[in-house]
């Protein structure tokens, strides 16, 4: 009964990281940005194409919660699923760990689908289907 | 019986803006974070300085609702106060709104004290004293 | 025979900070950027108003020296002159310094003049004078 | 006579973006480093790794040269070569071309060898003959 997962792999710049010697907070929402446009693209929808069919998803909200620093050089595998689809919100659920496993962050993002004159829409019927496989819950399997 | 809220205002850039020409989403944390460290500051404890007395907020949560997007050149009104402190956790809420009123954003990040060796330590006397009048609650008033 | 500078203030946060706890490179041009809006705005001409009037600014080129790295929590004072005006071109020259005095950059960037469909045109004139007195030169004099 | 040239493909991202729909000025910066530090790990000698031998290469320098926007969802192709090494010097030079090719930045960075105490030492002597190969000059060969 479980879902598919995507997942992409980042390797740590000095750029995202900050005094301390870790990642700064604010520099995982640029990488689960990354992640949602690879996934996209992985399903034969990037999001640019999706703009030039007048269809946007801006974040309504977000949370996350940071389970230990991830360090400079370290390779992070952000895992991307899909918990909830509405008629015109998009929900994705989050989860970083490191090479060794260790888990970073969890979290969530969650989307309205608009116009570009950003009226609320349905999402694309396609699309729906193609996020459906994501959509089934428990992160058991993961594909990179 | 409502609380202090302490006031930093941001002029937005080009830097924290994205295509479509609004705030990117992960820059709102950046603003949170140039919020608290003036915060500290106004408190007379500046974090460098309770750094050097061994204590350290580390973020472990954030939950952020961007309720409309802040444009280039807007000046944002960040305002922020102390909804709950425990005994070695510190949990903010923030309301960004721009120069017209408009509510840009809601949202909180709760931290950890601890130590530099990052063991979870009581708050400072001196600094929860220091929080309290901003602990009461409800956005009445604001200093800047 | 020495022309004006313009001077802003900047307060460093972790956010532009990285391992080994300074500045990381590519913030200080945020940092010239954030000047030049400052600039502009205290010229009575804000970048907002000259795009609406069909102006923008785009950069070619910077060079920038690093000189001493900047911390966290220090106020970097980001002096600003326009050491050359060419009829659609215009020069920047950036002095940063710490609050200790300290020299941190230096460095310049260029910029067309063009309009918004990235035209090059000539700079307004009424800007153009606006931008003489900060064109005499060696920087002796600061305002802030 | 012409050296070897080292090629990092990178996917641009909103976060990278700016008003206007283009990467942002500061952020090739970032990207040079995303680049830099690909080099040094293909070379055999993460800057991870050379730091813990006592070895940094702070930038003393750089400069850009803007020729074109880069828009997002873009692959930018970024090579790296290695024009000059001196006893205690590197220069990098760069030219970043999208998918089309076409000429999107050039410019280099000159950095100095340091222990972690940030005295200059000479470079290491397998990490001088491990960059020969890319500084030889003109960029006729690419690889990635």
């Amino acid at each position: 009964m479980s879902g598919r997962i995507f997942r992409l792999s980042h390797r740590v710049t000095y750029s995202e990281c900050t005094v301390g010697n870790h990642v700064y907070y604010a520099r995982y929402l640029d990488l689960l940005e990354e992640a949602r446009g690879e996934f996209f693209r992985s399903l034969g929808a990037p999001l640019l194409v999706l703009q030039q069919q007048d269809t946007l998803f801006p974040v309504v909200e977000t949370h996350l919660n940071f389970r230990a620093p991830a360090r400079y050089d370290e390779i992070l595998n952000i895992d991307l699923w899909v918990p909830r689809i509405d008629r015109v919100r998009l929900h994705f659920a989050y989860r970083i760990t490191n090479q060794a496993a260790k888990l970073i962050l969890e979290g969530g993002t969650s989307h309205v689908c608009t116009t570009l004159s950003e009226k609320p829409k349905r999402l694309p019927g396609t699309l729906f289907d193609a996020l459906a496989p994501y959509s089934a819950g428990a992160p058991t399997s993961v594909e990179s």
